[in-house]
């Protein structure tokens, strides 16, 4: 198994990196080979400095990096030795089979939507986030981001992609699946909501629970909560905000401390053909820690050959 | 200047009522008339048990309740003797100038939208609700729940709406208006946002500052936010939902405290002709008062009438 990692990407890279890296490799039992892409001789001193031995480890010169703001497709374009175009190119050639990065956000969109393809069958690939439990459990909410405007057949699918992922990153046996929506009762909500509702219920793949409210969110109510990206967006962009006001405010629990998002790492691209995990900006050691521990698990756990099949079948 | 006020709506009615009334009564320098609709023989006990002279009351028996879980458009076609059914039939009839209800939400919608007129030229009423800013500031958010799918041309009236409210009823001078989005720049985010954000920036009715995002809610970006009643429930029911988090878990903070939603009494229903204010279930005595005071702020500061001429012109 081989992991490419884009170690200038993140406002700490490639420190924070090499640092996720060495907790990383002191964890595993068995590591994946890393394909650190990047500036080596920066890389390597590090590595060094870090006394991180060179055993599973594979160095990819990169001299170029996308900046955090710069223009994703305009960036990956003319920037085709940084290290993200350098990582979509060694994962789409199959020279790696994983590639996660914490830099330009739109432009690692970019690279999975165009450069790898769909898994068969999926209309639009989603990105979720991690919701933290009251209860002390998670749940994952899609779409958050990448598509504003769905229709209903694409958030019957977000159900299977978010289901097969609780199951077998999350861990979650039969997970409840659950509408986010303004009501309990079937037929509330927008003409998205109520058009989506009968897919999911008569979706046999998914264990379907029903509608969440806005006040379910955090409580054991689901396990996978699936809404369209515009409405996901603002969730997620606010459950970030609720840590960072805690942090100023100096509210000290360990519940809003489970809204400090790198402790999940990042999220993944669903429902492209190889897994594409993308870190946030910030990231931390941990983080990156976390990045590659999750993508080694889903191709450990052969996710994405079986949510194919469960959204084939 | 005459409200009127259902005493039998609300989980600890009508004793919480009577104390909001008491706590009216004695803040207010020159009080409204106040009509209290309910069961007048264990109203009049109430008061005389919690001494409320007389002077500014009137009181109106209704001899029907709607129960929380009825069915709002039956309940109010069948129960005309219900103090919901009394209340509307006052204000629509010019014998008062206002009316609060604790109880049945979608009655009080549906009496709000069918027995009330809306105001001239509004496509629309919407509900809003007041968001406690990281800064201490108040913001509000607009709509809530009653337009789960919206045109352009709906929330483009909701930020004159709400940006009038803002002025007159919150104090804030000068109400910078913002748009929901999942990006700041202008052409981001769904269909609606991208058709939306030009119709803001041309309305001279308002002082449009752009996008905000989710995690600009609770920060002081902006003091009226608009999306639609979808999204704008799901942001709601969160931030109630924190606030319970908060007690349950029993995380002590003033921030917090503001988001128990009784300090700010109930929601107005903006876009009708005669105010119209609707209270939580759960509502208690500083629920009641504050609603009282709203009403009584609405009717001084002429806010329909302000808000009818800056949609009009």
């Amino acid at each position: 198994m081989r992991i490419g990692l884009d170690m200038m990407g993140g406002d700490f890279a490639p420190l924070e990196a090499v640092k996720g890296i060495q907790l990383y490799l002191a964890e595993q039992p068995s590591p994946a080979e890393l394909y650190l892409i990047g500036d080596q001789p920066q890389v390597e001193q590090l590595l060094a400095a870090h006394s991180i031995p060179l055993t599973n480890i594979k160095l990819v010169h990169a001299e170029e990096v996308i900046g955090m703001h710069e223009h994703p497709t305009k960036a990956l374009k003319e920037k085709q030795k940084s290290s993200i175009a350098i990582g979509f190119h060694l994962l789409a050639s199959g020279k790696t089979d994983a590639f996660i990065s914490a830099g330009n956000t739109g432009a690692m969109l970019v690279g999975a939507l165009f450069s790898i393809k769909a898994l068969e069958g999926v209309l639009r690939p989603t990105i979720s986030t991690i919701i933290p439990k009251e209860n002390g459990g998670t749940g994952i909410l899609l779409d958050v981001g990448i598509n504003a405007d769905c229709k209903p057949e694409q958030l019957n699918q977000f159900a299977v992609m978010g289901s097969v992922y609780a199951q077998l990153i999350l861990g979650i046996e039969n997970p409840r699946v659950a509408l986010i929506n303004v009501g309990e009762e079937e037929g509330k909500g927008n003409l998205l909501a109520q058009a989506t509702y009968p897919l999911l219920k008569q979706n046999k793949h998914i264990n379907f629970t029903g509608n969440v409210e806005g006040r379910d969110i955090f409580l054991d109510k689901a396990d996978v909560m699936v809404c369209e990206g515009f409405t996901g967006n603002i969730i997620l962009k606010l459950a970030e905000s609720l840590y960072e006001i805690a942090q100023r405010k100096k509210i000290q629990h360990e519940y809003f401390d489970r809204f400090n998002f790198e402790i999940y790492g990042g999220t993944p691209v669903l429902g492209v053909a190889k897994p594409v995990i993308i870190g946030h900006g910030i990231s931390h050691a941990t983080a990156f820690n976390n990045m590659i521990g999750v993508a080694q698990k889903m191709i450990d756990t052969n996710l994405l050959p079986k949510m194919k099949e469960e959204l084939e079948s």
